[in-house]
């Protein structure tokens, strides 16, 4: 049975490569929030993503790995979230490491743990636009046929618009979420505060708060009280 | 309401840019094969698209395109079928076209008509495997890793095995269509008689019969009774 994600509100993303202290951490998983992501854009490895788990598994939050390196898929995850970039011409990012990883894993998973993402990557100077060679989103048109592709073409479970350090611009995302018939919008990318997330929770079925973690770990928190009432 | 592919075993695939008589579409309409996808790697226009449904049209046979180029898409057939390649590094031809022909038409298509196909081009010297930069699939493992990747991670109802002009390996066929758990197999290739049609079709859920109709209107009949009788 897949996990049911079509209730959730906020997600705490962690980086395996951050630091997060102790306390730090509880105050996260006792947050109410609804999920934590475990995953990060690099520095993530098999050991410390194992570590992150079993600091994470004391607690009774749904726990889930973002893959990123096949070499740091690690068992005992309640879900994993495999991305799948929409809009880039590098077909590595979208069916070319996936295959490779379904290669090495695909006859042992539990695929009814296995959850695609469909993910828009929205600004262009990010790290994540420059890795995967994400093509543009030049204007609305292009937006709203991202959304109709994940969510009708291939019929995937969420659309996730990752601003990735900026803050998106909610107008688009609300105009995205809106022609989805199936699919969730998660939304990603400079949630800052309680007045970022409550307006990207106005747009998006679900928001991820990522690097606010470790910068201030009391507006980090707000977000869960502003997102889920 | 989809159009249910569930039964199909047999569909003649005829190709816009070629000649065809009406005698000879005649008997390929009331051959009893299951469908006519209409569709073609070359030289496909609205116009000559147009043509060959209207002519198709006259007939009960179910009538499906095979969407190659966005302006050829024609209103009026049962069914759209998307190809979406896997086994490339162009995302060109996985997300790109297909997102670009979705912003033109998104906004009044019928998505109950949309079939996405996912695509492994096995024959590297093709002309569709030049087109589309498709990458060697090197082993049993590799097809066996895509079939899943169509079937479980993109839950796609097709995966079309395409051996384009050679007949292919039927115990790769078999193998890549026992790990489907909801995906029809498609597969096409050199089928060139009924023989072959046989023992494709005992690997695969439908058969693909195209380039013969052009060479021999009566061996490409003869695969009918083969495949379904």
């Amino acid at each position: 049975m897949p996990i049911d994600i079509s209730g959730w509100k906020h997600i705490f993303k962690i980086d395996p490569d951050r630091y997060l202290s102790d306390e730090h951490l509880d105050l996260l998983c006792e947050s109410g929030t609804d999920a934590v992501m475990v995953g990060g854009s690099s520095g993530v490895t098999f050991d410390n993503t194992v570590d992150l788990l079993s600091r994470v598994r004391r607690y009774e939050v749904p726990c889930l790995l973002e893959i990123s390196e096949s070499d740091a898929i690690v068992p005992g995850f309640d879900a994993y979230f495999v991305p799948v970039v929409l809009n880039t011409e590098d077909g590595q990012w979208i069916t070319g490491q996936q295959q490779q990883a379904v290669r090495e894993f695909g006859a042992t998973m539990d695929w009814d743990l296995i959850v695609p993402e469909a993910y828009v990557i929205l600004n262009k100077h990010s790290t994540a636009a420059k890795v995967t060679g994400a093509t543009e989103v030049r204007d609305e048109k292009d937006l709203i046929a991202y959304a109709r592709l994940a969510d009708r073409l291939f019929r995937l479970p969420i659309l996730y618009l990752e601003y990735s350090g900026t803050f998106g611009n909610m107008e688009l995302v609300r105009k995205a979420s809106a022609v989805l018939q199936q699919a969730r919008l998660f939304y990603g990318g400079g949630i800052d505060g309680p007045d970022r997330a409550r307006e990207a929770a106005e747009a998006a079925h679900t928001v991820i708060v990522g690097n606010v973690i470790y910068d201030d770990i009391d507006k980090a928190l707000s977000t869960v009280r502003a997102v889920k009432g």
